[in-house]
C-alpha cells in the first residue's frame, strides 16, 4: 500500500495527485521547489518504476518544472535554471526534486539539498506560491 | 550540430555511445559516476527533449545505473543507493549525473556536487572501472 513518509510532511505541503505522482510545494521560500512522490509502493530507485511510468516520472518533472517557472513568476524572481534531483539518501521513498534557480540564490551554483538553514514562507507568498503551481498542475 | 562542451572533457572520460547519449565516466575515485550526455543540439533542460528521448533519457539512466553499480562491485564498494541529478548550474548543456552512494562515502548523506576535491582513479583501478562499465553498456 503506498503512504507517504512522513519525513515529507514537515518540509512540504500537498499540491496536486498527477497521473502518476504527488506533487508537493517544499516550503523553503529560498527557492521555488517541488517534489513528486509515485505512488509506487516500495520504489526507492527509478528502476523500481516500470519503463512507462519512468516515461511518466519525466513528463510530470516537466510540467512540475513549468509549476516552478510559474511560481518564480509571480514572487518577482524568474527562474533561471531549473535543478533535478533524485537522491533519497535520508528519506528512501522515491522522489524526484524539481528546483528553480537563479544566480542570487543563496546556493548558487551548488546544489540545494543540504545547503543552510530553510526560510519559511510569509502567509501570503505560500498562498501566490499555492495558487500559482496549482494553475499549471491542476487547471 | 552536436558538439560536447570542453568542460566535460577534463573531468570524464568518454565511454560509450547509447541510443540517445553519450556516456561518460567521471574521473572521480570518491564515487561510481557516470554522466548521460543526449545529442541534442542546444539542449539545456528535460523540456528540450522530445517526450520520446525524455523516455530514452531514463531507461539510459538505468542502465548508467547497471554500470555505476558494477563499478562498486568490482572495486569491492558496493553501491548502496543510487543519486540522480540533472544541475547545469555551471555547464549549461545538458546532462544527467548518475552516482553510487555508499554511507561511508565523503560525502553522504550530503549530495556529492561542489563537496570536496576529486580524487583521481590510480591506473589500475581506472581500467577495471572502465571495463565494468563497458560490459554493462556495450556488451
Amino acid at each position: 500500500m503506498f503512504r507517504i513518509d512522513p519525513a515529507f510532511e514537515g518540509a512540504s505541503e500537498p499540491l496536486a495527485s498527477l497521473p502518476l505522482s504527488e506533487a508537493r510545494l517544499q516550503t523553503d521560500a529560498r527557492f521555488p521547489w517541488l517534489i513528486l512522490i509515485p505512488r509506487t509502493p516500495g520504489a526507492a530507485e527509478i528502476e523500481d518504476l516500470s519503463a512507462a511510468d519512468r516515461a511518466r516520472l519525466m513528463d510530470e518533472a516537466v510540467l512540475a518544472g513549468l509549476a516552478v517557472r510559474a511560481i518564480g513568476e509571480t514572487l518577482g524572481r524568474p527562474v533561471e535554471k531549473l535543478n533535478l534531483g533524485q537522491l533519497g539518501n535520508v528519506t528512501r521513498q522515491l522522489h524526484l526534486h524539481v528546483v528553480g534557480r537563479r544566480a542570487d540564490d543563496p546556493a548558487w551554483p551548488g546544489p540545494v539539498w543540504g545547503q543552510g538553514e530553510r526560510i519559511l514562507y510569509d502567509v501570503k507568498d505560500l498562498a501566490l506560491a499555492r495558487a500559482a503551481a496549482l494553475a499549471v498542475l491542476a487547471p
